[in-house]
This record gives C-alpha cells, structure tokens and sequence, in this order.
C-alpha cells in the first residue's frame, strides 16, 4: 500500500484507527487465538483502517504460534494496512532477512524497526517497494526516558529522514509523549506517524491531534488492549473512530 | 549456566569461540540446513565454547524455520552456551513474551537484545535465573556510526550496568571498534562482552584480546561466515582456538 492509498483509505473510513492484535495466553487459549483475532478483526474492520500484530504474542507459541500470525494476515487481506510490530534491526546482511521474513514470507506491509544500529540494518527493509518502515523514535514506555530524551529521538528523526522518504518511512512516536509532537513535526511535518500508548497506557487522542496531525492526516494511532479486551469491542472501536472523525473535519481533511 | 561455569569452561577448553550458526539459503538448501548445523557443531564443539545462531536465518523460513532451531539448539546440548542471536525489545509488558519464547520454549542460555527502548525492555530477560542479556552497545556494522558513537554507547554501558550483575549480563562491543574497547573496560571491568567482527568483518582477534580481556577471560569472540563456510571449518576452529588459548595463557588465565 503506498502513501496516496493510505490517505484515501483514512478518508474514506474517516478514521485513522489502528487495532493491535495481542492476545494473551493469559486471557485467551492457544487454539482459541485465531478465533479471537477473526472476531476483533470482523468486529473492527468498518471503524479502522490498520491491524498492528505485535510479534511476541505468536513467537513465543513455537512454530503454531507463526501459523496463526500468517492465517491471522491472510484474514485482513488487503482492506486495512498491516503492521508487523518486531522492533527488528540487525546488521545489513542480517537485516535482508528479517525484510525478507515479513515482506515476502508473510506480505505486511510494513514492520517497526529499532534505530540503534544505524543506516544499514534499515536500508533492506526500505528496498522493498510500497512496503514502509517504521522506525522506533520516542517510544511510550517509561524506559524512553533511559536514552531517547532529551536529544537521541531527535537525532534519530534528523538523521534517518534521508534515508527514505514519506512514502516508505514512518516513525513511532508514543502518545504518552505528546508534548513533544510539536518538536517531532518541526523535524518531519509531513510524514506519518505510528502512535501507541492510547488508552490503557494513558496517551491522550486529543493531544496527539491537536499535536500531531497534518494536511494528510499523517496519522496511524493505535490501541490494543482498550479495544481487544473490551466486552464490546466494535463499540469501543466506533467510539475511538467518531473522535477521529471530528479531528479530520477539524483539520479540513474529509 | 552461570558466570563460574562459563569461566570454568573456558578453562577447560582453552577457548573463548563462540561459532555463528547463519545458515545463508543462496549458499545452504533449505531442506539441508539442519545438516548443515549439525556437522558444524560436530566439527567444532572441541574448539568453541558458544553456538549463536542469528534468528533471522530461520525466521524467515516461516514456521519450519523455527523447528530447524528448536532442534539445532537442542543438539548442541548443554555443553556449550547459547546464545540467541535475535536483538528483541519491547515494552515491559510485550517483553516478557520475548523472555518466554527464546528462555522457555527454545532454552537458551542468552539472547541479544537492543536497548533503545530502555530498562523496562530488557528488565523481563533479568527475572529469569541463570539465563543472560546481551544488550548491544557498540555493535560492527557501519551504521554503529550513526547513533552509537561518541556517546550513545557508554551511556548505555553506564546506565545498563546497574540493570543486572555480572552474572546475568554482557554486553555486544563489535571487533572492528577495537580502540574503544579500554574505554569500555573503564566502564565495565568485570562483566563479559560478546565481541562479533572479527574475521569476514575485519575485526582483529589480537587488537580485541590486548584490550578486552579480564582477569575471568570476560570475552566471547565469534565468527560466523568465516568458520561455517570454509571447507575446513574444525581447522579453521582450532586456528582460532590456539590463538585464543595462547592469550588465556598470556593472561595466566590458564
């Protein structure tokens, strides 16, 4: 999915809602996991436009646990932008195999990186056309305030901006860090942002707007648990999406 | 394993080798690659005293990929360290998924991890006893460069440090940034290092063991391409092992 067909698919949804699709053995039984990803996905689809599986929750199962993670991909199919959440990077030869893992093996299109190793463990992921890197910048957890702040996100966004362009890089930028969005889009005004840390890690929606967003929405915020867990997550989904609705007509984008 | 069984095994096989297992499918069949581990192992058991196989090499095979590593790891035994070589990170919360799949269900000893996203990441691997965290702080590849130096990297040694003990981390400092090294030792006198670089990267045994070894060895040195596909890998070994073993002897560590 390239950046105009993104845009249009926030248009046309009027949301830039992305689901996170984590489920925990503690709350949800192994052969049972393929289920629940079908329903949160058929509950969720009309109110968002991405799905966010974050790796750990399907590596640690052994094998089956990559099975349901490629049965749960070919589920979405090409309605809603995919995310594969790995935080990878390695060194670059290294690298064209994790690019190689979640491009081709199982066809998201795009996967967070982790910036600490430089231009080459990104590079490969970026070789792929229409599929998009998202690197880790300011991340929601408390640890981002181990090395991230004052100056090192910044670096980050300063430097790694060349290495791709808006249509093949995004960053992470966590909601629990929204006073520092103005900074961020100072940095990079016009390219998207994923943003985590909505709801039960405390971020604030209306910051992340009023921060955050741009002409284009420039957007993907995503929630996981608050929507996955919830007794109804089509409502709690539908909720976060008319709050999306009213910042894109505030913002003139729909 | 501990620290006083690592140290003890390096005594007694007069080697610090730790042998990269990075299957590369241009030059390794698929349906080979268990084989291809396996007579490495055979090989070089005598001459190393760590296997490290690079999870993206098996990743990207798709589930199979995973039980080629189950079973490489298990043939390896426990006679030697092991080390997973997958450079994970994530909130505390998704972390904790991470410990489980690479300390439960594959059991190894250790695991490479990044630290961009500070203590709460890498905070799940320490709960787990008798097993380590790798984290990176000055890694080999050009893109080290971009973040790590000057100063990223000894704040990461500095801050980690305090995370864990010498009995349950190490830290990756790359062998082709081997005049930084006094600098580290300043830092991190006791702890062991993973050193990765030497060999096909360019790095220099002698420039590593001058400047990182300890009065426990407190060095783990590997290669990988330049040891699995030479046409002698156990001569290639043992080449390395009696440089290694003449340095332990250097340092009347044996």
């Amino acid at each position: 999915m390239n950046y105009t067909q993104l845009v249009n698919l926030i248009k046309q949804r009027k949301s830039f809602l992305c689901v996170g699709l984590d489920p925990d053995p503690k709350l949800v039984e192994v052969d049972k996991i393929l289920d629940f990803n079908k329903r949160i996905i058929d509950l969720t689809s009309e109110w968002s436009v991405a799905y966010k599986p974050n790796i750990a929750f399907y590596e640690h199962l052994g094998p089956k646990g990559w099975t349901i993670l490629e049965e749960t991909r070919n589920y979405i199919g090409s309605s809603h932008f995919t995310i594969a959440d790995a935080k990878r990077g390695d060194i670059g030869n290294t690298s064209n195999f994790y690019a190689k893992t979640f491009f081709d093996t199982y066809n998201f299109d795009s996967i967070t990186l982790s910036p600490y190793m430089g231009e080459d463990s990104i590079k490969p992921f970026l070789d792929y056309p229409d599929k998009w890197s998202i690197v880790l910048a300011l991340t929601s957890n408390s640890g981002s305030l181990d090395f991230q702040v004052p100056q090192l996100y910044k670096r980050v966004l300063e430097r790694s901006k060349s290495w791709g362009t808006k249509d093949n890089m995004m960053w992470v930028i966590g909601a629990t860090r929204s006073e520092l969005l103005h900074e961020v889009r100072q940095i990079i005004p016009d390219h998207f942002l994923l943003v985590p840390g909505v709801g039960s890690q405390g971020g604030s929606l209306e910051e992340v707007c009023r921060w955050g967003m741009n002409s284009n929405c420039g957007l993907l915020v995503n929630s996981s648990r608050g929507i996955i867990y919830s007794d109804n997550p089509d409502l709690e989904a539908k909720k976060i999406q008319q709050e999306m609705q009213n910042w894109l007509e505030a913002f003139a984008i729909i």
